[in-house]
């Protein structure tokens, strides 16, 4: 066999085990993973001692170029999946909203169209069901044999007409039991929330963006978490929640799981990093406003606990960037703050700084969090997620001496500001390879834009998956 | 690089994924795993296709010439591991018992003396503490920097002078928690249980073999299972469940999992396949008498949900043969069954007929039940239970097309009868290759006597290990 | 003392204890219970020897003569309490709906005067709540001045116009906390509920009346249960479950109460006499329609279950009757049947026979479960619900070995069927006094129509209530 | 009827309700209860005008004149009803040990001989059951004829031969579930609890008293009470925890009960009042030494709460008293402390004030945990513990406007000092009447010696009882 690259002598972990081997890629794939491969000619090598080799992470929630709040969130598809391979990010997963004429294909398509020609790695899409109706079924479907297995419903947002009530997620989840797709939720519980908004609205200038945390106390996801999973269990469909914020909400995901309900829990880098104290900044708590918002030092424990106990099963960034300047729109209302933060660029670089270093669990727990795991979900593995004889070459070289101070200025992202702002992060790659490719060098991208490609999926996905036995 | 032996093609299965690879062998581990590895003149090699290639199975609870009840058992360290070697097991542990003047290490030395020329696979320790002292803490930090982390205890065998106190136990696990050992107990409550089994034994000629049955109902195990890890929750203790039978104490492993208490339960094929009527059999019943004894249908099925959850982290066999002219000596009195079941040789087909066949969990899972958590839980991780560059070639082919209609007399342990007769099994390996040579070949064992080696283990074993960050 | 009525040597039985002792009535109040109390001139004496003597029965859930599904239900306050004062109830608690322009109080006022003049028993009322706004906080604060501290509100009907969504819930709960009132849910969870009646009603030939049964699965009442406690929880409010009808609805109130959640449960003798096998009578299934419909077998014995542990506090009837003729409306459509059980006169009985001559409960534990505890929870308490000195003399006088094999030709109910036609029970009173009158004698109905009264509530009811410290 | 005295015009309280009335008493029974009831000639009168009216505490857990130690606790049966009677209790159970060699009835019979003469109150006795044989049944039927239905026994105490082993406690515990008595057990994990002490006694010149709660962690009663609750499980047996300590043992009670376990639990008020902070003082720490220890500040709020719920169904007061010399005898020794606190003098004090007065709960609360609920679980009731026409006429009576700030020089108790020295105390009654007669006036004692009578109980004593369905 002759390769077109070997990696040498890096310290290779996957979700399983770490080991000094070489890799030898051969076009996109991995051709060979084993002692002094043998070289040749054409072959180019990258000098990995010292180093660790990991399999790219997977960002299974972004938000490129998404119009919402009067603007359109700052990183595009060229940009965000810039930093994102910068960040040592090698697929992510975007959302596509349903067209509400001609439905979930038409809007797929759509949104490739923006992806394409943009992507710097390889992505998917996500298809946001918005209306429910019987023909959904047929259009779920065929999505899933395009390759988009999973379906994201929002419980709250009306007013964007995003919203889908108990009859919808209930028929959507009850159609996963038979399609083998799955569908991610949006879980805060509309009526009180929007109750509690109101009643703070009036003291908005008191408030400040803590209205934005005092209007969203912890059982309004533990609510709509307790029901999405009591649908679920009902159905026996298949459902994921989306950025798990509170320790609550992940104890009701641990019991349901046990008693056998099928369903898996995400939460992102700012639940795990920061805590709500952030928005009691007069003049930059707004910047941090997300939804749901970020809860409590307390919930912050819980959710590390949660993670190294299995009830949570990855870690994805739900990444909305906005600039100081677009965040500006809020002119004060908490209501009016375009909701989100950069975070793909550091995804794996913050957990693997605050977990891995920090002691909470090692470099393949690690990696099973940010890149096994969300393949397996999401229906990429093992074709992305780990370093394996015919996966994708997607690899990240890490330099574990060298750490950088965040600083906005120097990041890929367009935004012009950072929740991690100062903090040190180790865990940057030297070098991030997609499909076989160098994209990113001495810390710097240098892939070109538009080469990433859209990645089917398959439907089924499972950490543990009894029914896929070959 | 040049390999020794190439196993070409095959369909690689690690507890992770399965893909197609050739896997290169140097000397005694492997070197490579790639596509199309290049030979040379010397190379050895295997045709894998169609077949599967995974790593050796682990049995960490054997007893080999075990001296009890006032006979050995039938299988010793050549028969028992030649067996072990032809069900696709490349290692076994066995137990040392406290010497009752010397200590530990020489009961360690003392039982290696008798596995040393013996023994056709890697093998390892448990060393039993019978007695506590203050002293087997030095002792127990002595077998430990030798490579034995894990320590028996008997909750109950007063009468075999086995039995440990609860403030042994509570001592021992006290240890453990600086030590970073390990305290595998049998745990049955052993006040009740002989009460029990004193009421019934005056009706022993109408019970018969069932009269075992009768005399440890459920809470036998529950209420012993319940007590060790309340131990091992005050401690921070270091614990291990051998050989659960009985789903209620699954699900306190469940709880006391997550509120942190550190153990890890073990269950075994007769529990997964078996159930309390065959001692209904008045000729055969008292052949499948062992303890705990085989429980109900609805204990089995909830045994299978325990495995897939997670609650059991592995399958071992507690293989302790006794022919039928042993089990003779019962005289129809069940307190003299000599204990024990055949086991080790059906341990990978058994799982994987009854697991993966079955649906009930896939390929890369049966890995992970019989390869990878019990090498990981037993420090012998990544050296055993994975295919990986480094890692000891203790590898196993299986044809998918092949079964055996189980049949004593063709298999190669010395028990004269066994308790899955007629049952077809799939998953015998064609081929098993420990430390790089072929040992089985088709299907027949081709190894030599005595080439086992003791092989080192390391304290700290976990399936996740948040401590060991690299 | 002089009395004007002494009851002589019964059995008196109070949810503490039974004993022999003679009643001594003056005017409406129990003036003295003691052995040998001295007759005078005037004193009018009943001979109780061999009869157990009780506080009246109270039904705190009952519908008379309301206007639903285009008719009226068939009882009108003077038949509803006459039938209830045969069956040894001497209190009812109705419903007002919320006047939609005038508010609470008018509503009240309105069916004050429906009621009045017509009732044979002392009432209270319920006051509904259909559309919450801020001035509702007022006016339940009206309400409980005026002796109304239970609100209703419901958690579907929302084509009845009385559903009320979860903000509305929250804010009433959240009043409670401080006005002391209490909430009585209506709680099934309405958007699943119609998408499966929409489905179901496709097939309501092919089904018949069981179509009720497959449109509501036992999850409709759990969801809806959970949610109304998660909102009590939240807002430290007062909450009540009416008519719960699942075993797993009883198990979430048991889990609230213990993590401190303010919360009481009532269930309904037709629960706990009959099983939804009623349904598949092709003729007379519909004639069981109500809502929650009957449950299973299993429900039914884990609904007793919850009675004796006091999960569940008390039984009432959800008395709400219809003729065959009414019921007719159906015309083979399950969702146009007028749902509702006659009940409040087989209350007592019900109970008595299946719970406390079964063995299940004991005769004081009885007189807890339909006197004592809605006496206490409704805010009645000591005035009704016990014998004691100063209380009204509602008094039941039993003859044990007395029975009657229901017959609804034989009953004061206007209903010309009866759910427990043919069943034998024991319990119905020869005598019922209603603030020392005698209203019932020989199990004939004596007494004058529109004799009853409203009594004035307490709010700040509870069975167990630290609060009230004297 | 003629009353021989009548109490006009208190404010009676029983476990369910307070009402205004008089009380009639004929002989040793409440005859009347009602308004202005007649006098006569004979009759004697008391104005309990403003005063609380209650039935007489009942003390189920006391130790008069026990030899242990190497002495005798400070208080006979003659001082020790004489305070029990100051307190307001007016019904005490006391132990018996079985007899060595001629077994319970021995026992019984040998330590009423040293009751009777003595004691000023009604008394009753445990069995203690230290050595189980089959024999033991058949006593334990002869006792509960005899009119003793509870049997204690000792998971611990082994070195003064009281120890059960858990053959003998599931022996006894299936015994209970045939005859309807009740094992009460001291639930402390002897094995553990004895390598703590052994530990923590060569530390003892450092650690003083405080080494008696080193040496007894929480898990030592909560596993003991785990332990004790599987057997009565497995047996269907009748349980009852003496004197919890813990709040999770509380918790273990609850969860037991739910799940049908027929158990009830008991705390005492030093667990209420006091708290291990105690045991510091170098002085004094050694007096507050009794089994189990006093606990934590935060056990402390949690027993409170299981008071509250319903978990623990009583209090009682394990009254041990041992003066400052007989304390003395531990000379720097925790384990040589005579272990023990006085407590029957203040205990409707001490809760009334520490409960209902400061808010917890009310006072017909009170009267359930401190003479409703212990009469009925014991088998007394309604002979005592409630106010009832038949009963006896046990009744204290309270001035609530009085305090006494607690001296033990002014007690009647032997002891010469007093774990609540100096702190107020509502609640003393100002007079106490047994079985008719006034014992205490003004405060004072004022009854005879040796008036006390054995009484006999009812074995199947419950707080709910469904099987003793009239």
């Amino acid at each position: 066999m002759k390769y077109d690259l070997i990696i040498r002598n890096g310290a290779l972990a996957t979700a399983q085990e770490t080991f000094r081997a070489d890799i030898g890629i051969r076009g996109e794939q991995i051709a060979a993973i084993g002692m002094e491969l043998e070289s040749s000619g054409s072959c180019q090598e990258i000098d990995a001692a010292d180093c660790y080799v990991l399999p790219g992470a997977i960002d299974v929630h972004v938000h490129f170029q998404l119009p919402v709040s009067g603007t359109v969130s700052a990183d595009d598809f060229e940009s965000g999946t810039r930093a994102a391979a910068r960040g040592g990010v090698t697929t992510i997963i975007d959302f596509a909203n349903q067209d509400p004429k001609k439905g979930l294909m038409a809007g797929i398509k759509a949104r490739m169209k923006e992806a394409q020609g943009k992507v710097c790695i390889d992505y998917s899409l996500h298809a946001v069901i918005s209306k429910w109706s019987e023909q959904i079924k047929q259009e779920m479907e065929e999505a899933i044999a395009f390759g988009i297995p999973t379906f994201k419903m929002f419980m709250t947002y009306g007013s964007r007409g995003l919203q889908s009530d108990d009859a919808a997620l209930f028929s959507a989840l009850e159609a996963t039991n038979e399609n083998k797709g799955r569908i991610m939720v949006h879980a805060e519980s509309d009526g009180v929330m929007n109750l509690l908004i109101q009643r703070h609205l009036k003291k908005k200038k008191e408030l400040g963006a803590y209205g934005h945390v005092l209007s969203r106390p912890n059982f309004i996801e533990r609510e709509a978490v307790q029901r999405a999973i009591t649908w679920a269990g009902a159905t026996g469909g298949r459902l994921y929640i989306a950025h798990i914020s509170t320790g609550s909400a992940a104890e009701i995901v641990h019991h349901a799981r046990h008693r056998g309900v099928n369903v898996y829990a995400e939460t992102c880098p700012h639940y795990l990093l920061l805590d709500e104290e952030a928005f009691k900044d007069k003049k930059q708590g707004h910047l941090y406003a997300t939804c749901p918002q970020i809860k409590s030092k307390e919930d912050q424990e819980r959710l590390w606990k949660s993670l190294i106990e299995g009830d949570i099963a990855l870690v994805a960034t739900d990444t909305c960037t906005f600039t100081k300047k677009q965040k500006d729109l809020w002119k004060g209302d908490f209501t009016k703050i375009p909701y989100g933060v950069p975070g793909v660029e550091t995804l794996l670089p913050s957990i693997y700084t605050k977990g891995t270093l920090s002691g909470r669990f090692d470099l393949n727990y690690l990696v099973s969090l940010v890149s096994a795991n969300p393949a397996k979900i999401m229906g990429l593995y093992p074709r992305k997620g780990t370093l394996s004889i015919g996966s994708d070459a997607d690899i990240v070289i890490i330099d574990p001496r060298k750490s950088l101070r965040i600083d906005y200025k120097k990041m890929e992202t367009n935004c012009d500001w950072s929740p991690y702002q100062g903090m040190e992060m180790f865990g940057f790659p030297d070098i991030t390879i997609s499909r076989g490719s160098v994209i990113v060098k001495d810390g710097k991208f240098t892939g070109k834009k538009g080469r990433g490609r859209f990645v089917k999926r398959r439907p089924g996905g499972e950490i543990f998956n009894p029914q896929s036995a070959i």
